[in-house]
C-alpha cells in the first residue's frame, strides 16, 4: 500500500487554484509537487499562492515524471480526455474536472485509455461529497428511508455566463444538468429508462443566438419505476441555488438553500438574510473533500468514485435529454449505452 | 347593491362543517340561515354546532327557498352539477366546493346553466385566498419578480385516502392535481399549451389495482414559453406538504413548509420542530377567505373568482395530463377547450 | 354537572371584541347571552358584529342576570376589581383580562370576594393557551427536558402606546413584563425567591417624563436554584417579538419568532420574509384556546387555570422588579407575599 | 512597508495545529517558519501535518530566531504571558490566545512589556472575525440600526471540560464569559459602567466542588444607558450554542444558530436538523481570519485588533462579575480601571 502520494496539479484558472490550495496543505498524505499551466503566469502565480512549488508550462512533462504517483487535471476541457489518455499511459492515477469532454465518442476513448492501464480514476462531481449530499446517500443507503420514490433536484446560477464560454460549454444539459444528472442518478441507485425534457431561452438573447437554452425541466424514470425532476436555470437573480428532495416511504430529505452567515436583520421592511453566492462557496468543503476521498482511496488501493462509468452514465443522460427535446419526445437514455 | 347576504349552506361533512362556523360568525355580512344535508344527523349535528341555526334533510327545499340569497354546495361530488344547475335556475348566487364533476361533459353542462341564468359563481381552489398564495400573485402583478419564466408546485398528502375514497376520485390528476393546474395556471396568468405527465404506483397495491397512480410529474410548457413543473403523491409519511416556487427574471418566491408551532426542541439527537398535519390546518386562513371575498364580491356587485372558466380549465389541464401518460408524449390541452 | 354555560361580556373593545367572536360561534357549550359596555355605541357594533345578541350599557345589570353563568371581564382596568367583586357576589363563574388591579391591595380585595364566594376565577393569561407554550409545559411536565435550569424570556412590542395609555397603565412591569412573570413562573414550576432589574428610558422621551421605562432586564433566582432572565422593549421597530428559552439537563426548546406567511423572497437584496405584526395575530390562538379552556373547566367542575393565586404572584413579582430597580440592588419577592 | 511576514507558532495543542494548517496555506504573504513546543511529539507531529516546516521543542529559541517577524502563541495559559513579555522584548509582533493571563497584575505586567516595546499585539478573541459578528458590527458603524439599545448574548458549550481544565480554568466568567464580555463591549462601541451577575452551580457536581459556577446570567448597563444581558452554560446537551441579538432604534440582528449542513429530515416524527458541535466548527472561519488580519495588519502598519485595551477590558469585566456576584450587589467595573 502506497503512503504518501505525490501529485501533479495541471490547470492553475480557478478551479485549479482552489484545488492547490487544498492540496498544498489540507490532505493528510499528499504532496504537491508541480503545477503545470500553459500559460506561465498562471502557473507561477498558482505555486506562488501555495508557499513556492515548483511549476512548468508543460503538462505532459509533468505527466512524464517518473516520481508524480497522480494528476489532478483541472485545464481546459478540451484538454481533459488527451491527458487522461496521456497520463493513463504514463501509469498515473488521475482526477479529473468534469467533464471528460463534451461527447461520447471522445469520452469512450479516454476512458478506454483508463481502463486499458488499469489506471486509478475520479471524476470531479464534487456535490457527491458535500456534507449534507453525502449524509443522504448514507441515509439512503442505511435503508432509513425506505424506498425511494421521487427526487426533486433543482440548480440555478446566479447570473449565465459569457458568451465566450456558453459558444464552447456544450449546451445547458451537457455543462450544467450534467451535475444533477450525476446526483440523481446516485442517490437513487438506479438507471434511467426513461428521459424527457423541456427547454426554453428567456434569461438572454445568447442563448436563441447560440441555439442553447437558460432554463429546463427534465424528468426521468428509473428502471425501479421510481420518478425525478431535474430543473435548471442560467440566471437566479440571487444567488447560487442548489436544493434537492428526496422522497422514501419511509421520509424525506430536504437539503436547502444555505445561508453565507447565520443572520437576520429585522426592520420595519420584515426580516432579511443573506444567501450563497455562488458554487465555489457552496461547494467549498466538497472541493477539498473529493481530493482527500480520492488520495485516501489511493493509499487504500480501492477505486476511487465516482469512476469512468459515472462519468459516462451523465453524459448519456444529457444525450437523452437533448434527443428528448428535439424529438419533444421521451425517449430511453440506454439507446446510447 | 346588496348588504347583507342569506347564505344556505348544502352538505354536512367535515368541509361543510367548517364553512357553517365560517358562515356562523366570521364574514361580515353574511347570514347563515339553513344548513342542508340529506343526512338528518349531520345536518342537526352541524347546526348546532353553530348556536341552533335551522337545518333540513332536502337541498332543493333549501335552494328553492326565496329568501336565501346564495347557497354554498359541500355536499358530495356527484352532487354538484345537479345542485349548480338548479340554483342558477332558482336565481341563486353560487359558491362551490372543487370539482363541479369528474367529467367535461357534466361540468360544462353546470356551467352552462350558470352561465343562463347569469349566476355569479366561485369554485372552491381555496389555495388562492391563502395568505402567502395571495401575496405572491399581488407581488407577479406588480411587477416586482419580472418576467416570470418557471413555477415549481408540489403537493403531497399524509397518507393516501380509503379505497372507498379512491374509487370515485376520478383519480390522482382530476382529484389532487386539479389544485395544483389551477395554481400555477393562476400565477403564471397565462394558458399552458403542452402537458407531459409520468405517473407511478408506488405507495399502495390498491393504487394498480383501481389503475390510478400514487406518485406524478407533470410539466407544462406555456403560451409565453414560461415552464411550470407539479409533482404529487399520495403518501408524503410526514404530513402535508404544499410547496410552490416561482421564478422570475427579477427574484423569485418561495412558499415553503410550516410548522405547526414556531418551536424548535434541541437535544442530543439535534434540532426538531413539528410539522402541518393536514391540509385543513395548512389553509385553515383561506377556508374562511374564499367565504368572505364570496360574500363581498356579492354585495359589491363584481364576479366572484376563480370562476366557471377557472373550474373548467383546470379540468381541462387533469385531461390532458391523463392523455399524456396514456401516450406517453406531450399533448396540448387546447384539445379540450 | 352543568352542560351548557350561558355567557355575559363585559367591554366591548379592541380584545372585548375578539372575545365576542370566540364566545359567538368557537367555543364548544357557550353561549354568548349579552355584551354590555358603558359605551352605547361600542355595546352595540360588537353585538352586531355577531349576529345580533342582545346588549346593553349596564355591567351590572349583566352580573345581576340570574339566566348568566359566567362573565367574561375585558373592561378597562381601572373597573376589573369591582366587577371582579360583584360577580362573585352574584355567583358568577369568572374570566378577568390581565391585571385584576394595578396594585396589591385592590387585587387581594377583588380575590378575597373571589374566595368567599367559591366563584370559579381565570386571569387573561393568554400565553398560556399558545399552542407552542402550551406544548412546552407539557413536555417539561413529562421530564422530557430533565431538570429546568435556565429560561429566557424575551417580549418586544412593535411601538410604544400612547401616552394616555402609558400614563394608567402601571408602569413597564405591571403592564408588560407581567405576562414574562407569569410565564418564567409557570414554565419553571418553582417560586422566585431574588428578584434584580434593569431599566432604561430609550425610545422616546414620554417614558422618561412619566418616570417610567421602555427597556428592561430582569433576573430572577429560583428556590431551586435555577435562573432566569426577561427583557422587554416597548419598541421593535421590526414587529411583535415574542420569544422563549427553556434549558434543561436534557434537551432545550426554543420558541422563536413566527412570520406571517411561510413564504420567502429571494432577489438580488437577499433574502426577505414577514413577520408577525402584534400580539393579537400571534396569540389568536391563544385568546380563543384560553375561552375554551375556561368553559370546559366550568363544565367539568375543574378550578380553571391560570387562578386568583397566578394572578397575585405575577404583580407581586412586578412589585420586586421596580423595588429591586429602585433600590439597584435584588431583592426577595416573598416580601410581598 | 514589509512585504512577507516570517511567524512562529509557540504551541502545538489543538488550537495550535489549527493555527499551524492556516499559516501554512490560506494566509497570503505569510510563512510558517518554525513550531515550537515542550512537547517534541506534539510539535513533531503538528509540522508533518503541514508539509514537514522545522520544529523545536524551546519556545524562547523561536522567539529568539532574529529571521522570525511575528509570533502566535497558542500554548498553554499560564505561559502566555511570560512569551509574551520575551516575544515584545525580542521586537516581534504578537498574536496571543486569549488571555493573557487570569489575573489582571499578571496580565497588566504583560501588556506592559508590549508597550514598552511598542510591539504590534492582537488578542485572540476570534468571534470579531467570524463573518456573520463582522458583518453586524459593519452595520451598527454604519448607523443602519439606529442607537443600539439593548444586546443579548447567549453562550453553551455542548459539555463541560474535565476537572483538570476546570481546576486552573479561572473559573466561568474568566475562561468562558471573557468571549462575550469582548463581544458586547465592541459591539456596543461603549463602556460598561455597572455589572450584576448571577451564578449557580447545576449541571456537574464538580462546578461546587471547585466553588466554580456551570450556569450564569450578567447584566451590564453601558454609559450611554443601553443595556446588555449575557448568559452562559457548560453545558448545552445539544451542541455548540452561540447566538447573539443587538436591538437598535432602527432595526435589529440576530445572529442565530448554525446547523452542520442545510438539510431536513422529516418523517413521521417531525422535521429535523443537525447542529453544529463545537466552537471549532462554529468559528472555523473566524480563526483563520483573525490571523489573515493579524498579517495584513502588520504589512500595512497598522495596530491590529482586538489589541491590548481589550485583552484588559475583558479581564477586568469578569472582576467586576465575579465581585457583584460575591456582593450579591451590582457593582461598576471601572474600579478596576
Amino acid at each position: 500500500m502506497a503512503t504518501r502520494q505525490r501529485i501533479g496539479l495541471i490547470g492553475a484558472g480557478r478551479i485549479g487554484r482552489g484545488h492547490a490550495r487544498t492540496l498544498a496543505g489540507r490532505v493528510p498524505d499528499a504532496e504537491l509537487v508541480c503545477i503545470a499551466d500553459v500559460s506561465a503566469d498562471a502557473a507561477r502565480a498558482a505555486a506562488e499562492s501555495v508557499g513556492g512549488v515548483p511549476w512548468s508550462t508543460d503538462p505532459l512533462a509533468l505527466i512524464a515524471d517518473p516520481t508524480i504517483d497522480a494528476v489532478v487535471i483541472a485545464a481546459s476541457t478540451a484538454t481533459h480526455a488527451p491527458l487522461i489518455a496521456a497520463a493513463a499511459e504514463a501509469g498515473k492515477a488521475i482526477f479529473c474536472e468534469k467533464p471528460v469532454a463534451l461527447d461520447l465518442e471522445t469520452t469512450d476513448a479516454a476512458l478506454a485509455a483508463v481502463e486499458r492501464a488499469g489506471a486509478p480514476f475520479q471524476i470531479g462531481f464534487q456535490r457527491r461529497y458535500d456534507p449534507a449530499y453525502a449524509r443522504a446517500k448514507d441515509l439512503i443507503a442505511s435503508g432509513a428511508l425506505g424506498r425511494i420514490e421521487h427526487i426533486r433536484d433543482t440548480m440555478r446560477d446566479p447570473a449565465p455566463p459569457s458568451r465566450a464560454y456558453l459558444e464552447i460549454s456544450g449546451g445547458l444539459f451537457r455543462d450544467m444538468t450534467i451535475h444533477n444528472f450525476d446526483c440523481v442518478r446516485w442517490l437513487m441507485g438506479a438507471d434511467p429508462v426513461e428521459v424527457f425534457a423541456l427547454g426554453a431561452a428567456l434569461t438572454d438573447p445568447v442563448f436563441a443566438e447560440l441555439g442553447d437554452i437558460d432554463t429546463s425541466i427534465v424528468t426521468i424514470r428509473f428502471a425501479n419505476d421510481a420518478l425525478a425532476v431535474i430543473d435548471n436555470s442560467r440566471r437566479s437573480g440571487f444567488g447560487y441555488d442548489v436544493r434537492t428532495e428526496i422522497f422514501g416511504s419511509a421520509g424525506a430529505l430536504l437539503i436547502g438553500q444555505q445561508a453565507e452567515t447565520p443572520m437576520l436583520r429585522l426592520d420595519a421592511g420584515g426580516v432579511r438574510s443573506d444567501h450563497v453566492r455562488f458554487f465555489l462557496e457552496r461547494f467549498a468543503v466538497a472541493y477539498e473533500e473529493e481530493l482527500r476521498a480520492f488520495v485516501r482511496a489511493l493509499i487504500e488501493g480501492r477505486s476511487p468514485e465516482p469512476g469512468p462509468a459515472d462519468a459516462r452514465a451523465a453524459l448519456q443522460l444529457a444525450y437523452a435529454a437533448e434527443a428528448a427535446r428535439a424529438a419533444n419526445a421521451p425517449v430511453d437514455p440506454r439507446r446510447w449505452g
